[in-house]
């Protein structure tokens, strides 16, 4: 599994301009080694899901590591005649130093909790933030929707399909990746496959059918050629009375003579739940049992969910557009906000966002971020966002409650802290440790599960705690209440 | 206007698995030299709009300039263990060598029309679907998009603003290309002015403000450091009552002085509608009438034009997600389908898929696309296609018919008839005239304007004719009944 992006273009200029622009104002005023802090989050799960899944943090990481300036970016900058030429100059030796913390990719998060927080120089940690938004927003969204296929699927093989109609080849690419840590067991995209190691699958489209003088010549030729993988696409002209028998008739002259199974076949319209049922009880009347039977054409989570439910003899589902693109939500709305700045003495100060739309408050200071789980049942209960210097002890009782109706309270025992997020950069150097992808959807899986049913449901599920500790609090309506008098 | 892309990672390999597993069959059963067409069309245009436009042909170019197999991508294809070795010898050595047909890029197109036309050996014209359609679905999608917004804006800038939500890096850098041909005038993508010298702009965020001991502080260190681009950022705290008098109060102490006047002030929050007006009226009445308002946030089409009918006092938009990802449909449906085979001899034998959904019956033949104007107002009249040899004289009257409804038939005379599409392509090499990225914007604007009003309504538009001669309904006429009997 190797990795041949390190060939692409640097990807440094790939920021809003005002992150520029701001940096030259911190140079010139002064602030070019102020430390601050930033989180990241998000607001609201897409699809009005429970539950997002974290990814990206890989390219986030390698996006770090090859931050650099290129002479033709410097002469770029210079171009725009309104930089200052020693902040120009910082540019030209610029070497990332920040602190990072960050969920690891295939975590469940939850709306406001702080997934990944920088701490550096603000002139850094500032101009990083169009791209670390990019790319934890893009793959989490694909990973998020990918996740809620893959359960309504219960169990069945889903694949990414959807290359051709991503938004430009890095949706495709990273889009694929990201479905696979959703869950997805493959993809039809072969670059992810040489690159990331994501199997790639895909057997052959109506115009091969087309190319042949008949379906059955088709038909013959692929078997012929792929014996021991023949899966048969059997919806060109009619799948009843002349994709499945002919696949019948093709399994039986060119597979069983030679020893191999039929594979599968492929339907890629019509009414798919019916065909499917009727597909099954030919192929079962042909003693081809074992041959599997894949679906495809604009499927989602609700339209599989429907087909099982409806008794559908699907094995697999080939998912395209609607997960590449996660077309009914295509945008995870992940910011990036300055919690708090270091003073001359190295104490934070915390920063608010005020905001008269109250879900657009932002919780101030430098936090850490846990989870806790039930020691018997091993779900999760809740999470608690704290002071990055507080610990929860689970050897003692905890009392929970809600940041906004304060009344509402819950002292939970026999419970497991788990700090939630890892440092993966100290003073610029990545510290993170390497993690295969099979390990990362292996992880996301067991997540998942940890998990109550009513918190995975797709429409109204029920909302996972998210908590502040009390100093959090505290401190986070003391500000609140100076900003209004 | 440099292109640094070119050191971009070798996009061969984006294509679906089953393009290789059909290819490699292809040659083994003696189709390598077979020469096909295949057309790239679309069935409706996104948001239910009149039409789309046409985009990401510079990009099919460069990928297909591109096409080779690097010795890992050879490696990889090798241990799959499924592909004959004598295929995977011929990519090695593999060369493109197809004809190519493409409307230019910026023009409206229209359901059913043949946009692309790939004709070359099936192994070639097979492989390239998936970056074909990926490359122009994306690029179309966006440039649809940025012209509805753009439209809405009646004459005002906008300026696309979502790459932090883009899906990939390419979404952002090549949506906000696409976003520019469609009618934006900027964007705050940098990389995407460096490469493709799409004007980028920005100024500050809320983290700009908060960073300073007060607001009216981080305006003058501001308006210090950019006298001659001062835009001010006027709703962290509070619109009417803090942000737009200390704009007013720092435009005075720090720009007028110096001889400078504002360039404009930002709202991102709030009711736009409603603040912009009051905030027209305090710069107004402070002598500041040539200082624009820009608003941002959510923004799209449907909500710039109820603003703007509201009285809105803004000069320019700063649009992000809704536009990025095209949200509302952020999928362009392009397919790609094979609509002819030359036999032995050369001729053209035209293929036809068949579906029970009458709208997905394919249109065979090698075809031509020409586009009828009206000589007095200038308008296009009509969409024609007609077998590729066919010429449609316009110095005589044309009958058009409804393709569906025959007996709806019209003669139009006093037309100009224009061939729509251009060669780019031809035995694999490219024979494009380069365009400038201006040229086609401003093209692109120019086209926009020969449709009638009727058709660019944002919702229930006329829908535009696109008709077939009368030799091309012919052939598919009979190509539909012989494979009904």
């Amino acid at each position: 599994m190797k990795n041949q992006n390190d060939l692409k273009t640097n990807l440094t200029m790939l920021t809003d301009f005002y992150e520029i622009t701001m940096a030259n104002g911190y140079f010139t005023n002064g602030y070019a080694d102020t430390i601050v802090y930033f989180d990241m989050f998000f607001r609201r799960v897409p699809d009005d899901g429970g539950y997002a899944i974290m990814a990206g943090v890989q390219q986030l990481i390698e996006y770090l590591e090859n931050l650099t300036f290129t002479k033709e970016d410097i002469e770029y900058l210079r171009d725009c005649k309104i930089f200052n030429e020693d902040f120009i100059r910082y540019l030209e030796n610029f070497k990332f130093s920040c602190d990072v913390w960050a969920v690891p990719e295939g975590t469940p998060i939850f709306p406001v909790e702080p997934i990944i927080t920088v701490r550096g120089p603000v002139i850094q940690a500032q101009f990083i933030e169009t791209m670390l938004l990019l790319t934890i927003n893009h793959q989490s969204l694909i990973a998020t929707k990918a996740n809620r296929i893959v359960r309504a699927a219960q169990g069945r093989a889903v694949m990414e399909f959807g290359s051709r109609r991503a938004q430009g080849a890095d949706g495709a690419i990273l889009g694929a990746r990201a479905a696979y840590i959703g869950g997805c067991c493959g993809t039809a995209c072969t670059i992810c496959d040489r690159d990331y190691g994501v199997k790639a699958l895909g057997t052959m489209a109506h115009s091969w059918i087309q190319l042949f003088d008949s379906e059955l010549e088709a038909f013959r030729a692929y078997a012929r050629e792929y014996p021991s993988q023949c899966t048969l696409l059997v919806d060109t002209y009619n799948v009843l009375k002349s994709g499945v028998p002919n696949a019948i008739k093709v399994f039986n002259e060119e597979l069983v003579p030679r020893g191999f199974r039929p594979a599968g076949i492929r339907i890629d319209s019509g009414d798919i739940t019916y065909l499917s049922r009727k597909a099954r009880k030919m192929l079962d009347s042909a003693g081809f049992e074992d041959c599997k039977i894949c679906a495809s054409n604009s499927l989602d989570e609700y339209i599989i969910r429907d087909m099982l439910m409806q008794g559908a003899c699907v094995d697999s589902f080939g998912v395209g557009e609607r997960l590449i693109t996660s077309s009914s939500e295509p945008v995870f709305g992940g910011v990036y906000k300055l919690s708090g700045v270091e003073d001359a003495q190295g104490n934070i100060i915390p920063k608010i966002k005020i905001s008269e739309n109250v879900a657009k408050i932002t919780t101030p200071c430098f936090k850490n971020l846990w989870r806790l789980y039930d020691r018997e049942s091993g779900k999760a209960i809740a999470d608690v966002i704290t002071l990055h210097d507080e610990v929860i002890d689970d050897s003692k009782p905890y009392e929970l409650f809600d940041p906004d109706h304060i009344w509402k309270r819950k002292t939970v025992t026999n419970f497991r802290a788990v700090e939630l997020r890892e440092k993966i950069f100290e003073h610029g150097k990545c510290i993170a440790k390497p993690r295969d992808l099979d390990e990362i959807r292996e992880y996301c899986m067991k997540q998942v599960d940890t998990l109550w049913e009513e918190v995975t449901r797709f429409e109204n599920p029920h909302q996972y705690y998210v908590d502040l500790s009390q100093k959090l609090w505290d401190v986070k309506n003391r500000l609140i209440s100076e900003h209004r008098f």
